[in-house]
């Protein structure tokens, strides 16, 4: 099947995780809004389903938003993930975590709300970073570190894995220096992940946008550890 | 089959979704915290199976985590949800957006962390309602008046949207009196929802535990409109 994902076209974001599983898997796509004109395709479409917010994956005649959403329908499809119903809605539950994670880095830069600018909630974004990185980042990490794994064959799940050790890296690199040589089995997923040939051979792309100021994952030191 | 929920056995919170459509259903369920010994059960669940939060499900050998996975599962169990994949992913989609907005409702009184009194973020907190009240409740609410139903019968998505107007009315009054009324079709399925034999007696029973100080609604009339 032919897939078009629609998403913002200046940014990883959330669009990342759906890009890394149709990069993985080889399959044929179209990053429809980092094409000419498709900005407006994706604004009309966004307008024709009455959507929240993009990411949005059109599959045949299926037009779906919400990331894990648009991973549990892929799975199968890609490769990534098992059709029985069970280890399917596991990889879908560790997924959700996952959402959870990324909208708490998102909110550490942005606590009072998206509207607004960075600079104007910074006061109370250093507040919850300090939380962030002494409580939720070990919580989460301590959580994927020893959960047992819903399928013995790599899954989306994994390839997103990979993609937060990447993104906290680029934001926090201080604080996860300090904190991620504990969690040993998610070093070595990425690592394995790392040297999958068609994902390195995205992240060696200019398909892969680097990390920039303007995603979930965004550098500020003030945010991060202070050694 | 016989499932047992479980959750905090004291507020609604995140495990009222899974409740509302286990008891719309008629479903054979125990609610497993709320029995003698059950908090002890749902510890030693979370941690046998490296949880990160409640609400869990346990459906025969399946245990599963997140409210919007369980409600996947259980939704063509229940009749709450077609069996056939596009529109069950619609569905999804749609209970996802949903955990998005409930995350902005409870990240309304807890900005900064959840580990924190609300008292010690009060400040943060009034500043995240305004733009709550004014922003995020009206995008949230246009976006459920105008977007299509996945299915003609009612879904688990019907059930928990007839939960966010209960609970939004219940947190913030002011704010849902001055707006509610643009959105004929949501106040609409409320009441319709309302109005299901089982959901009624459900609603009327000590089962539905009342909205308190400790769910995800909480009414604090600072973070309120002012009339």
């Amino acid at each position: 099947m032919k897939y078009e994902l629609f998403y913002w076209p200046e940014i990883q974001g959330r669009g990342e995780f759906v890009r890394l599983a149709l990069e993985d898997a080889g399959a044929d796509y179209v990053d429809v809004a980092r094409e000419p004109g498709g900005m407006q395709r994706m604004q009309a479409l966004l307008a024709a389903h009455k959507g929240f917010a993009p990411p949005l994956l059109r599959a045949g005649r299926l037009v779906l938003a919400q990331t894990a959403s648009i991973l549990h329908h892929l799975g199968p499809q890609l490769q990534l993930a098992p059709t029985s119903e069970a280890p399917r809605m596991l990889l879908n539950q560790a997924q959700l975590t996952i959402a959870d994670w990324v909208t708490e880095v998102h909110d550490v830069h942005h606590p009072i709300g998206s509207s607004l600018f960075y600079e104007d909630q910074l006061a109370e974004a250093k507040r919850r970073a300090a939380l962030f990185r002494d409580e939720r980042l070990p919580k989460f990490l301590r959580h994927f570190e020893a959960a047992p794994r819903a399928t013995r064959r790599t899954s989306y799940v994994d390839l997103s894995l990979f993609q937060m050790m990447e993104g906290l890296r680029y934001a926090f690199p201080k604080a996860m220096k300090k904190q991620e040589t504990r969690y040993r089995g998610l070093l070595a997923l990425h690592d394995r992940i790392a040297r999958r040939p068609r994902l390195r051979a995205y992240l060696e792309s200019p398909r892969r946008i680097p990390f920039n100021q303007q995603g979930i994952f965004r550098h500020y030191p003030e945010l991060d550890a202070r050694q």
